[in-house]
């Protein structure tokens, strides 16, 4: 079996995930600048799990396009991270509603966290059923923005309890860290 | 026709099906973990849920490669199968809500049952309509860890009268059974 | 441009439609018998959409494939299609809440008459696409049950107003026509 | 990389959204044409959100398959698109409630205008991916209809402010204009 339909089942997955955070954007019931500022936390919380969200989508595409064999482990690897980016919603709402507090901050870590080893372990999967393969090994081993990232996330736990914004600075860091156009790291790291 | 859009529509309503069960995760209206372990039985059922969705997914997957020709049984035997799944959500909901009563556990065990009768179903059109194809016919023949989890299914729901712990040990043992890495089993029956 | 994106997007509205309806099976507030019979109505709507809506994605698949070219006005039509089809939610929602009123069972007769004409509209589209098709023109020009069941959700909203029960009888008779394994039409009719 | 994942991806996510608009429409507390004709605003702005959806994913569609690379710049882009879309929903459910009042209508053009000019900036880092593409700079560089879109979305904001009507009014135009069937700017811009 090739990765053609893991990859299209994830997608689809991802897709939906990525739209309905949008769905907890629900519309004000007054029509006032209150009203909209109200859900301004919301937004903000839901543009950086976008981001997030869209950077697994990325990463994840160019890791199964490097890989040849997908087995049963591999699946269940995938199955597992998509697990814990379906409750990235969850950690959103909760933030979005109590970004004033360190539990919500915290667990949104642990559902990043949680993302961050899936994805890990994904691409040990995908090495163990591909052993031969350099490239994959190559895309594996040199994921640093991965590796930082996770290291980032278990950071932005224990950093909610001293103030979640404190986490949030985190969070934001992580997102930024992907944007950076730093050629050298392209052509070593997980970029498309 | 081939089976690749009937493959690929019911990716789509698979994933749907396992994104949308992680939305009944709704963000607790306070910031404590008061309100987080309030939401542990319904991660816990999701976690099952999701785990079988997923192994759904990959039987599924398997099932129509093995499948060279498609008619109409195959697509509505296909759809029957796709409505019990959609029906897994509902009970995933039920159970979190009110895990400690019969009816919710019972109900999960019906949807269950109906979802492995529907895969068996499905088998067995897409062997009427493949009669001369021996891959399929061991695929099919062989699904002995799917026979084994409707039997279980089965159980679940008179075992949910004695009391529903007893079934969700039934679950357990059910998602258990498919991740187990029984080599000689995984030759013979629907692993990927 | 081929048929293959319009597909493959039609596909995923289709499945998302079909999915979301399952989310309207809201979990009873109590673990009753009493709760869960209160949730029959909605649930026997529940199958008839579903199979409904299963019947236009295998129709929509088997039109779609008959042709070889698609223009804007094809894709109009289907987007026009895919609006209807997104309002059965909608009429099913509100039929398994009020199922003793006219209006709800009227409803869901205009939606699906608009449909069944925006199924036709997308047809004649294809041809004009297509115009020395004869394949396309045979599934087009031969389409029966679709216009039959057009004729009787016309039917089905005025007689909501003699009672909503007989609207329901001729929906459940629409969805019966389709799946009479009636071979001889079954060569001359829009079946996969 | 081709721009296939990332076509079946973006489709995933229109897909998502302009179903789960409909959503929004939940069905009358009572079976009676006063419950309809209270959701007649929201249908009526369903109505033309579900035509810019369906607009975008036309021309979303058209501009993809005229560029042949795809770099990280152009996934960035791509996804910055789909998060403006995935706003409309919240911008029609409101516009919907408050279809009165100025604050709502004003949202929706900025919204608006903001997946306008995320469709632009997606052409512009098509083209810089591809810069010896003579198709793609054609179909980028004379997007008349996406320009005075543009254009009318950035009106549409203060006019809200006169009176929303005139918004409204504006954005019919918009939807209005992608359906004149020109054939000269058919052949010179954006259209399928």
């Amino acid at each position: 079996m090739g990765s053609d339909r893991l990859e299209s089942f994830s997608d689809g997955v991802i897709a939906v995930i990525i739209t309905l955070m949008a769905f907890e954007l629900k519309a004000p019931a007054t029509a006032t600048w209150r009203g909209l500022t109200h859900l301004l936390p919301l937004l903000l919380v839901y543009m950086v799990s976008f981001t997030f969200v869209g950077i697994y989508w990325v990463n994840h595409h160019h890791l199964l396009r490097a890989a040849e064999h997908i087995n049963a482990a591999v699946m269940w690897a995938n199955l597992h991270l998509l697990f814990w980016l379906s409750l990235i919603p969850f950690a959103t709402a909760w933030v979005g509603a109590q970004y004033g507090r360190p539990l919500p901050a915290a667990s949104y870590g642990v559902v990043g966290l949680g993302a961050g080893l899936a994805y890990t372990l994904l691409g040990w999967m995908l090495l163990r059923a591909n052993p031969h393969d350099t490239t994959l090994a190559q895309v594996v081993g040199r994921d640093v923005k991965g590796r930082v990232s996770t290291v980032l996330y278990l950071l932005s736990v224990p950093l909610a309890y001293v103030t979640p914004y404190l986490s949030y600075a985190v969070l934001v860091v992580i997102a930024v860290l992907w944007f950076i156009p730093d050629r050298r790291l392209e052509k070593s790291t997980s970029q498309v």
